[in-house]
């Protein structure tokens, strides 16, 4: 089963878009076993777009296309695809009812441009959008699919999760496809390889494990593919429960894309505990992500960005001899900072960062990349010392990931080593 | 003059990369004046390869490829191209050396599955790699363009702008085209529009406008076409500077792509002056931009994200008083943060932010987006309340450019309404 996906618009030819939406769309139908076979970016133009669609209905089953279906002149997706399938536009009264009821709504005049918008090829069936204006439209022709969307990424989002992949499961009677992520930090992807091997070893031909590693998180994807949706969904937890007993609780924080900063906020709340932060090369970043989260304020008090030595001393009393003698970037720094975090801002726990993102900053002795890490609870500091190589950018994203999984390991109180 | 760009490997056809490197050639080679007609992605297979390359052929003058260079068995599009063209594969010794030293200066062994990279078609000019391992390759043949690239996104740019762009403009005599972009915040396009619309209006047709709003940034992009460098990019400026002379120094902070706390620092550094944050709604996240930036330090010393009001009172010295009568999101309460953060982290300029990102927190006195701003200088406090509309993290970033943009006004003194 095969499609391709037909991206219509001058904005990502002239580069000022990236195309995120034929990312989405990919994953979503490799997720329910349609293999992408071509993504294409055209321009708002009749003739080229006319000439994609010729092309993929010779290679896929199944056409994609978003983009192009607006009220302005340019958007001519629809006028297009009416003449490719010689059908006439016809006027649909209750999409012109949705589209008015939308803009009046927000407060917009439901201007005569817009009545445009609701004619529609008659050929088609009309799937109405519940999250913007531009009706989406269905169409079963010379034995293919071709689903046309809008261009706006939640309202492509929006019909392809509420009716094309269930739609398309359903028709195409797909095999069933069971997916499940364990998330994980803390371990590169070749020590959890190594971890894992005899499970991986033993994995049956139709459960597939793929390694997705990103800034300190590796994502472990286990897919099922079967006969039976309930037969696939208890091998494939069969199979998540045997890698969670290695590398649970230690590494494996999670399953399917929960962000850490959420997975610690939910051990924060079982522990009625509160988190503060005490941030130098991270500048931030770690108090960010954890605000990220709705809903943070039950668990997270706050922090302190310490810069400058001087608010190290005046903010968490880093002592000026420890500064002097082993230097803002240093165990004994960073220790202090995560127990002054906890002493003055009154909280369970604390998480400390002290290192060079670089590019400037680095000494033989500390080169960019020394990054060292303190987390803290009233009985406990652990540290640890990073030595990254990579641009300022990575290694604050490193810094801020790799000093929340310590912090992880302490609330839970797993081995830190 | 037109290009395809063709984007080689199965990692964006299942979704798991989205294709960066495609807008940003076609943004580079529509810089320089060259159409982008199409950009395609297809799988790591010889026959689907050799199709989009006779598509490609037909349509136009200038083909990029990216991907599929690697030295693992999936990497195809080098002994694809040498077929194509009818062309042997020869060894070139120099390559290797460059590979094997590259590897060896990382500490990795120059295994021999490694010498299939150093093997490359009889027909095209290497290209070697300065910041990798696989060599670009330029062709010459019936009539067109073609280079191929690796697909890792720096070493593709490096490519890219050291010589792909440059000889493209140099070998097709494209005509001059001169770019320059002012940077604006704290306005939105239509009321720039308003402001600059005689300057807009007068200007000639072979100078284009273009308006790219982002999170509260507003980038404005002349572009200007023409026989002569030199006197394009002169007529250029002198239309930068009639926009400047409307917008600047109040709206437009810099050239360019140029961050606006980039733009702060420098403000700042002229001063001698330093700044502290104190966030609460943003949660780090101005911090975050601030040290996002190499040497920030010399301007930067620190902040605090005092997400409970417990900590607005210890850190900032907020007064319990105001927050009873006022509550955390209120005029008075950012007062007092912006104070509170310059007495005791002795600044000389200060930012607070206090809001209700949202979902949760909304009231009907004070809905979900209602977030106020304060800058302090030693003599100087100014509020703003902004009034958002959008989700959580849409509006943590609106708020941080706008307290920036308030921030910026105020080190300049200019009027902040």
């Amino acid at each position: 089963m095969q499609c391709t996906i037909i991206t219509i618009g001058d904005e990502i030819l002239i580069g000022q878009t990236i195309d995120t939406n034929s990312a989405w769309m990919a994953q979503q139908l490799n997720f329910i076993g349609i293999k992408v076979f071509e993504i294409l970016s055209v321009s708002d133009d009749s003739a080229h777009i006319t000439n994609a669609l010729n092309r993929a209905m010779q290679t896929s089953q199944i056409i994609l296309t978003t983009g192009g279906l607006g009220p302005t002149k340019d958007d001519i997706t629809k006028n297009t695809l009416a003449r490719y399938f010689n059908a006439e536009l016809v006027f649909v009264d209750t999409v012109w009812q949705d589209i008015a009821a939308f803009l009046t709504k927000r407060g917009l005049t439901a201007l005569d441009s817009f009545k445009t918008m609701a004619y529609l090829p008659a050929n088609c069936e009309v799937i109405k959008n519940q999250q913007g204006t531009a009706a989406a439209m269905w169409f079963n022709e010379q034995g293919k699919i071709l689903v046309s969307m809008p261009g706006v990424p939640h309202e492509m989002k929006d019909f392809m999760s509420r009716i094309v992949l269930p739609r398309l499961q359903n028709e195409l009677q797909l095999p069933a496809i069971v997916h499940k992520t364990i998330m994980c930090v803390g371990i590169g992807e070749s020590f959890i390889a190594e971890k894992i091997k005899s499970v991986e070893d033993s994995l049956p031909s139709h459960i597939k494990l793929a390694y997705l590693p990103n800034y300190g998180v590796v994502k472990l994807r286990l897919s099922g593919t079967g006969a039976h949706t309930k037969q696939i969904t208890e091998e494939v937890n069969h199979w998540t429960a045997e890698i969670d007993h290695i590398l649970r609780p230690k590494y494996a924080y999670g399953y399917d894309e929960e962000d850490l900063t959420e997975a610690i906020g939910k051990l924060l709340m079982e522990r009625n505990a509160m988190l503060v932060t005490a941030e130098s090369c991270t500048g931030g970043l770690i108090a960010h992500q954890i605000t990220a989260i709705a809903g943070s304020s039950r668990y997270y008090k706050g922090g302190v960005v310490v810069y400058s030595n001087e608010l190290k001393q005046a903010l968490l009393g880093v002592s000026p001899n420890t500064l002097l003698q082993h230097g803002a970037v240093s165990e004994e720094t960073v220790r202090q900072m995560a127990q002054g975090a906890l002493a003055r801002m009154e909280a369970q726990y604390a998480v400390a960062v002290s290192g060079i993102a670089g590019p400037g900053g680095g000494s033989p002795d500390k080169p960019v990349g020394t990054v060292w890490i303190a987390v803290a609870s009233a009985t406990e500091v652990r540290t640890k010392k990073l030595q990254l190589a990579r641009n300022r950018s990575i290694n604050i994203e490193l810094s801020a990931n790799l000093a929340l999984a310590e912090l992880r390991k302490l609330i839970l109180g797993v081995d830190g080593k």
